[in-house]
């Protein structure tokens, strides 16, 4: 993604006390708090502009999304979009992927959406793509047993990768879509997916550590 | 696949004692017999007009080729194919996989190649896909313990339900690719392959029953 770098960014969500969580690290364990229920957690890693979290977060007032996103001039229009609306189920955090344990204790999260995460196409930089085995360590540990990564990608090296990671490192997949917009399956888009569907297909799968 | 009947086929086929196996349940555990070697055995499931098979058989003349085809008037085309070369490592054999036991012991397959099955796209005739669990299983006897299924297919309904049986009845997924033509990997083509590829993607995917 090409950024804009947006002056004050950060200091504008720190505006924010409704929707943008300023010390995540103070809810590990404790997020349920944050929404004062006990409803299911998804956390989107890289939320980019917000659409997908925010049309989530209406379609599904019972279950409570976190968003995060590490580059805050990004994360800034996700947060002014929500702030025209009220979405209780909803909050945004400036954070990076990598350090997720840092904010979530383990078996805290039902659910992980990773969309459109960067394909680091170059393969000296796998290490670095979000299901590399690091990373699928990472959210076996933060994910409840039962939990579930659902990813979506335009980019068949991550796609291709993504899957023999995940059956290599013993996750089953499921609702595979080599197509998904060919489909009719309920889908909220990205920004970003709502340009890219018109040049090739979106990619889908589910990640289970059991199977479905 | 739209066959035009060709008269007398199997009749033709019987005639050629080079490349046709007539009674394939006779050499059940004991195909090295019919190579005279102890090399690897290839089986491919459905092998139509033969170019894969005689492609790879030319390609690898250290590994064995049996190619089974159930439309006699298809297989005659393979078979005619063949005989204009020579081609000591190649078999065919006119026979259905849902009976692959009957013709193959216990682990006396090494590799088990799956091109461009029937996907049988409506979900009430799933059972009958070539990787069902029902014929998963049977694979998993006839392939020796590092066996590997390799498939190609141009259909997205089927390569989805693929992935999904096989990581799901504990076969491990690598050499994924959503777009084999846009790679740069070493590929055989069938004849449906050669025209369907300027069409859309080629899916394809190997399967174990061990990491690698």
């Amino acid at each position: 993604m090409r950024l804009r770098k947006v002056a004050g960014a950060l200091d504008a969500l720190k505006e924010d006390k409704k929707y943008f969580i300023e010390n995540p690290a103070n809810n590990k364990g404790k997020w349920k708090n944050v929404f004062s229920n006990d409803n299911k957690i998804a956390v989107e890693i890289g939320c980019g502009k917000g659409d997908f979290a925010i049309g989530m977060a209406n379609a599904f007032p019972d279950i409570n999304f976190i968003a995060l996103e590490k580059f805050e001039s990004v994360l800034i229009r996700a947060d002014e979009k929500a702030l025209k609306e009220d979405i209780p189920n909803l909050r945004f955090v400036h954070f990076d992927a990598a350090n997720l344990k840092e904010i979530f204790d383990d078996k805290e999260i039902n659910i992980i959406y990773l969309n459109f995460s960067d394909p680091w196409p170059k393969t000296r930089h796998a290490k670095r793509r979000l299901t590399a085995p690091s990373f699928l360590d990472v959210y076996k540990d933060v994910l409840k047993d039962d939990g579930v990564i659902c990813q979506k990608t335009d980019n068949q090296i991550l796609f291709n990768y993504s899957i023999e990671s995940f059956s290599q490192n013993d996750w089953y997949l499921s609702n595979i879509s080599v197509d998904l917009h060919s489909e009719d399956r309920f889908n909220i888009m990205t920004e970003y997916e709502t340009k890219k569907s018109k040049l090739g297909p979106i990619y889908r799968l589910e990640a289970r550590r059991y199977k479905n």
